[in-house]
């Protein structure tokens, strides 16, 4: 079975409710760019997939950064002078600023304040904030529950430590015919939050458990690592791999109800921009210019490493209201949204496993497809559909075009095409050009 | 006289007249991809030009198609049992499916439904259906017949033919002043349906006429066809020809009262390309791209050939109603609409026959056009545009850009660019670049 | 003090009032394509900034044209039987037709009127007219005017000499570190016309003004030219400069209330077609493509010199109702307007001498601008900018992209990237590559 065929036996209800069950255990872990949230994330993750863990020591230098210490929490509150926790961890891994160093103190209101944040738009909202180095400390709040606290002396604790230890990532590697790779990475850095990043998470869990037991052209390298820190962690690394990574995604966002959006690398002309943005079209989504600022595709990006890494969302960071809040939530991340990312990513990687040219072995005028029953029985739309998938295929298949030029210049899906080429093929009317 | 002069001395009235009455002689002729009716036909416009009549036998091979059986029709009803004809060949020729095999039965209404044709939406035109590889018989009738039908025996007549014989098709060859050639080619195997396409036979018919006693540049190579199996026939017995054809065109469906389109070739860059779309633009009309679907066009853009043949037309086929009924008849199509055409296509062929290049030979600064009498004497727009086409002229002309490049670029005719260009070359401020 | 620092401490008041005083003092002046008053007016310009004045004699042979015997005029009117004047020269200059022959002569009105133009559709403006190389006389006046006159004897005077005399025009070098050339030009030729193109005088003198004790790549030579003939004279005594002039503008129409336009060079691709459009398109004004219609620009982009030059205005000649009328004066013109256009030009400037590529010296992934102080402490909006300037900046630098490359496409200010490139310059996180 490859990628084509699982594409068309996708159960996209059982993959869906699949994805959002996981997304469901990791969601109340806290987890940050380092510690046990994000090593315990990794355990669970590697009960579905092959994963290497890989833990990199604190002060190991990677390119111009250097791995920070680790950070652990065990519990976090404010409480009243009556000892009532108002803030409190337990009830919400959004109430630390994550990376917070520890703190034991008492302190009137006002010290406290500056430590405080909330967001008065949303008063029932947790803001999600983080300091990761800037050594400082604080607590995140509804803006109902900061409108609450009177002037008084208040209990302050974060206990938590921030030691020397090690940068935790995970790496699924399954090999295929060639060493060619296709990397695909997520953050997992983010405590509760579904959207960004768990959604990005179980997405790539399941392409790895879609993509295992299938046959594959390319090699694939499934990424779970931290923001920024992890891809540049994993870069310093990985150098030798580099090379070999012919198309890459990052994931991000991909569970909200918004439609698709493809984020084009710094070229804008890599295959997998031209795979994406047919994929994205054909669902009606949107494709953007790259630019400097997102996610991981940043560093992959970088003029070091000009990799053709783009980034397949639903809606961008911090363009829907629920982003880095704790309204970002296991009802936000619905599993059909879910089902329907991961089938764009499939679609995707269908065309990278997929494209290819023909030459029309019969190529002066028109062969005749009557006479070998290529002809639709019935009429109809999707009968004449079928002939002009045929018809571009053969006016097209001069050896230079592939497939995906063909579905671009038809305006047809490339699923339409390749139906439409494996048709002729059998009919004796193609001979493939081999793959680049 | 050459084509521009040929132009500027176009009557509109008289051409329009003309190739209205070829029509109405040709209309009534029960044409089919092969047989009499075609042979008929080819012999009407062949008092007009000079035309080579071709018959190409039956089982003859042409690449991956055989010259098909000649099909030749005397009669054929559908009539009740008292004998009374209810749908009637000799009223029109539509009544019969063309290339229906022969029949002669009776058979009750249950029997015959299946074998008959009609439009819902259209109660009072009959259909046009054909069935030319797949062995059958059938009879066409408008809604209102076909629901006057009571149950009861009725007596079915196909008095056709379906025997070897040939497959006929006409060319007229003007020979120019090089070898390099101009294809134009019409389908003429529908039977009594005006726009397509005894329009487009009219009009090429007309353009032999008008071109035979100018100077030509190219050689014009005019086709009289049937459609689809026609043009794989002419180019299985025409390879060689097939390098020499500079330009092309497809005239289908030109008697319509809708705007100009044009359909771009394969690669949508060809000189007549960039001709067609300037004139067509210019008047109004439309330009789209090229797809496999549609007439001739199709098989002169196959892969193994890759000619530079566009498709000139009003409306395009299957995008009026009246489209492959009765309703396309004398009345749809006006001799106006046909003349606006052969102007249009007179206009295509002044490009591709007088466009070059000039040097500007005083290319510094502008020459002081005034003392040379170039400058309009009166003032107004219409001098306003003389004196900026004469400029658009001068600029451009540094021997790369030819008279099509600068009114491209002008926004300004074909016609205003070259008759500036005429202008400034009796002023000697211009030399011609040979053409190529 | 370069241009980017005379920029950043550009007096917007101050210099639109010291360029609006200029103009005052030279608009009552009756100037022509040759004579006294575009001597005077030089005059004026000279004693700001360091001018050679050429004069070339009539007669002399600039390519295809030939310099004017010289005009100059005292006086001019039309008078009633009672000797009172109705038109006054005297009043104003553009009641005469410039290069106007002399006259002297008594009429009655049907003889004088088709040497009278009015303007119907504006009853209080006098209109512009010329007559340089058709020998004539005439007068403009208010429709009002026009409108007065009854039957009756006229005594017409236009007391002005058509003589053997030169062509004058100014020149300002300022010498820079190369002697590679930016060209300014603007045409002085007019009357008291505002707009029309003392704005363009007044500009280019302040530029001179402003550039003079900076430091610059390139030398400039900026021009004061009669339009047309000036612009071919000097070509015809400068071929040698022309190859080194790397950039141009013409300075025409600068002082109304409308928009930048900025109209394209020949090939539209030219470097100062990249920068003005850049400026425009961030000042809100609109770009037009080439037409050889319009100001000198048509003479530096005519083939045989092919120099890239455009044309930098607020409205186009012709597109103001004021537009060669009296109404093109002193109250149309504003101060505000003058210096909104000015630092237009010097924004300009600005990126013709600072533009160039820089290599990120930490390309692999993004470098940590955080320990390096790089990260604006404060946030909000323009911090966000200062971060989105600078990954684009470190993102594009890969010795290929120029600040102009990196300002597009980020579509972020031409200034804006270079204060970012600045910051990462001084970080040590860039180097420069050395400017073409």
């Amino acid at each position: 079975m490859n990628v084509a065929e699982a594409l068309a036996a996708f159960d996209s209800v059982r993959s869906g409710d699949r994805m959002h069950e996981l997304m469901t255990e990791l969601f109340p872990i806290c987890r940050s760019i380092t510690g046990d949230g994000f090593r315990q994330s990794l355990g669970i993750v590697g009960k579905r997939i092959p994963l290497d863990v890989h833990e990199v020591p604190t002060g190991t230098q990677a390119f111009d950064w250097t791995v920070p210490k680790e950070w652990n929490i065990r519990d976090a509150y404010v409480a009243d002078a009556t000892g009532e926790r108002l803030v409190d961890f337990r009830e919400s891994n959004l109430h630390v600023v994550n990376y917070s160093v520890p703190v034991r103190a008492r302190m009137p209101l006002q010290e406290l304040l500056p430590h405080l944040n909330a967001i008065p738009e949303h008063r029932d909202w947790i803001p999600y904030r983080t300091s990761y180095y800037a050594p400082s400390w604080g607590f995140c709040l509804t803006q109902r529950q900061l409108d609450g606290l009177v002037e008084g002396e208040y209990e302050v604790v974060v206990d938590s430590t921030l030691e020397d230890g090690s940068l935790t990532y995970g790496e699924c590697y399954l090999e295929g015919e060639t060493d060619e790779e296709v990397l695909i990475t997520c953050h997992g850095c983010h405590p509760s939050l579904a959207n960004d990043n768990l959604s990005g998470v179980v997405l790539v869990a399941a392409l790895a458990e879609l993509l295992g037991p299938l046959e594959r052209r390319y090699s694939y390298r499934l990424l779970f690592i931290p923001g920024t820190i992890g891809s540049i962690t994993w870069l310093s690394r990985n150098e030798a791999v580099v090379p070999r990574v012919r198309h890459g995604l990052v994931a991000a966002c991909v569970g909200d109800p918004g439609p698709l959006t493809y984020k084009r690398t710094r070229h804008g002309t890599a295959t997998v921009d031209r795979a994406a943005t047919h994929v994205v079209a054909h669902r009606g989504g949107q494709v953007r210019d790259f630019s400097p600022y997102g996610y991981d595709e940043r560093q992959f990006n970088s003029p070091g490493f000009d990799m053709p890494v783009g980034c397949l969302s639903r809606t961008p960071h911090g363009e829907f209201p629920e982003y880095h809040t704790s309204a970002d939530n296991l009802e936000f991340v619905r599993p059909e949204q879910l089902a329907d990312s991961l089938a764009a990513y499939l679609e995707v990687l269908d065309i990278l496993e997929g494209d290819r040219a023909y030459v029309n072995l019969s190529p002066k005028g028109e062969p005749q497809l009557g006479k070998r029953g290529l002809y639709p029985s019935m009429g109809g739309k999707r009968a004449e559909d079928e002939v002009l998938a045929m018809l571009w295929v053969l006016n097209q298949s001069d050896g230079d075009h592939t497939l995906l030029d063909v579905a671009e210049r038809s305006g047809l899906s490339f699923g339409a095409i390749r139906e439409a080429a494996d048709k002729l093929l059998a009919g004796g009317l193609l001979s493939p050009v081999p793959q680049l």
